[in-house]
């Protein structure tokens, strides 16, 4: 028996309508769906396929074990290895029957998507294809409604989680710029752009393109709430501007 | 009347099923259809969204009157300014008959895309609206199998048409690198790569997702017949590997 195949399916940065053709055919036609989510979390990928999955569909969970915050980064590395190996188990199991597998990601799989942690362990035995899709920095852009990058800029995306001096020499360092990650490190991410000298044109993004999106100015934006889908984004400043 | 609304809608990488479903649904729906080309190319974002396009809809092509190695660099700007100006008069007129309009950019339109010289000239008079899309940087990951950005990596986009100096200092800066707009300036960015220590492990991408896809370690690319259409991918030294 030929094994299934296993498909990186990037869903786009949250709308549906955002979701490629690919990405809505391939989810449509595997049999099994798969999508990592945390515990008390429901699955953000999950939401933006729900209108693609019918009752023919068998829906696998990968359920992080811990969050960063519980353990020690140590044993939290530990715990996460221990998780991908038996998440790629599961998955292989299915792959073994035959069954084709998609596995949702937010944005793009190899963009900052945990997919790539099955890629590594499944792509050397098993068919896989990774479907690209929107990241969530070039949705913020288009929720701004401000140029990104334009002529011959320099552009780099930035992971708010980084120390405060690292994202300030990241910042200064480009023409534009996208911080993803942001949450709970707003205050050091507005912090290092503000020492890189770029506050007054920097805005704060929430859920772009998803129920409940938020665009300020990152001077303005509110510390407490950020959640997990937030940005900051530093459009382009080559781009003619109005 | 009510005026029309102006998308500005990114096609994509190249793959037609790797349009959004709402760039194919804003294509099918809007009776009129613009695009930039050179008067010698045909249109690579109209040949993506072909099978999209009736004879109901008119195409408005809008024709650079130059390109960038026939005249001297002032000059061109003067002329481009001038052709931006009338394309977006052309638009604007579709606009004041009430009819929508979708211009059509490869891969993003607020990343790199031309469609931002008409948003600039259009959008404080008209609706306006940015359809995301794939991005030609993810697509060549996804077509190399290889992870782009993992964990917390400092992720940069390049012009190739940048001087070497600056592509050598924005590779050293980065954990993970897309160049595009490689072509002819392919032995520049070889050069940059090697300058960085990264040669090893660069890949030279043509025609991501479209027919004629083409990848090869950057070492053995090929300098006389690099298309407008290549890039060049340092993936993530993060991500698991196999």
């Amino acid at each position: 028996m030929t094994a299934g195949r296993c498909y990186g399916v990037g869903v786009g940065p949250g709308d549906p309508d955002l979701m490629t053709v690919k990405a809505a055919r391939v989810v449509s036609e595997c049999p099994v769906v798969a999508y990592f989510r945390a515990a008390k979390r429901q699955s953000n990928a999950r939401r933006v396929v729900q209108h693609h999955l019918t009752s023919d569909h068998t829906e696998m969970e990968l359920i992080y074990p811990v969050t960063t915050e519980a353990v020690a980064p140590s044993l939290y590395e530990t715990l996460l290895v221990d998780f991908y190996d038996q998440s790629a188990k599961r998955v292989a199991e299915v792959l073994d029957e035959g069954i084709d597998i998609a596995v949702l990601c937010e944005g793009d799989p190899f963009f900052f998507g945990s997919y790539m942690y099955l890629h590594h362990r499944l792509a050397d035995r098993y068919a896989t294809e990774v479907v690209p899709g929107v990241s969530s920095a070039l949705a913020g852009a288009a929720v701004l409604g401000m140029p990104l990058t334009a002529r011959n800029e320099v552009f780099t995306v930035l992971s708010g989680v980084l120390p405060a001096d690292e994202l300030t020499a990241g910042i200064a360092g480009a023409d534009s710029v996208v911080v993803m990650k942001v949450g709970r490190n707003l205050e050091k991410v507005r912090g290092a752009v503000t020492r890189a000298g770029q506050l007054d044109r920097a805005y704060y993004i929430e859920r772009a393109t998803m129920p409940g999106e938020h665009v300020v100015p990152l001077a303005d934006a509110d510390p407490t709430t950020a959640p997990y889908f937030s940005m900051v984004v530093i459009p382009s400043v080559a781009a003619p501007r109005r």
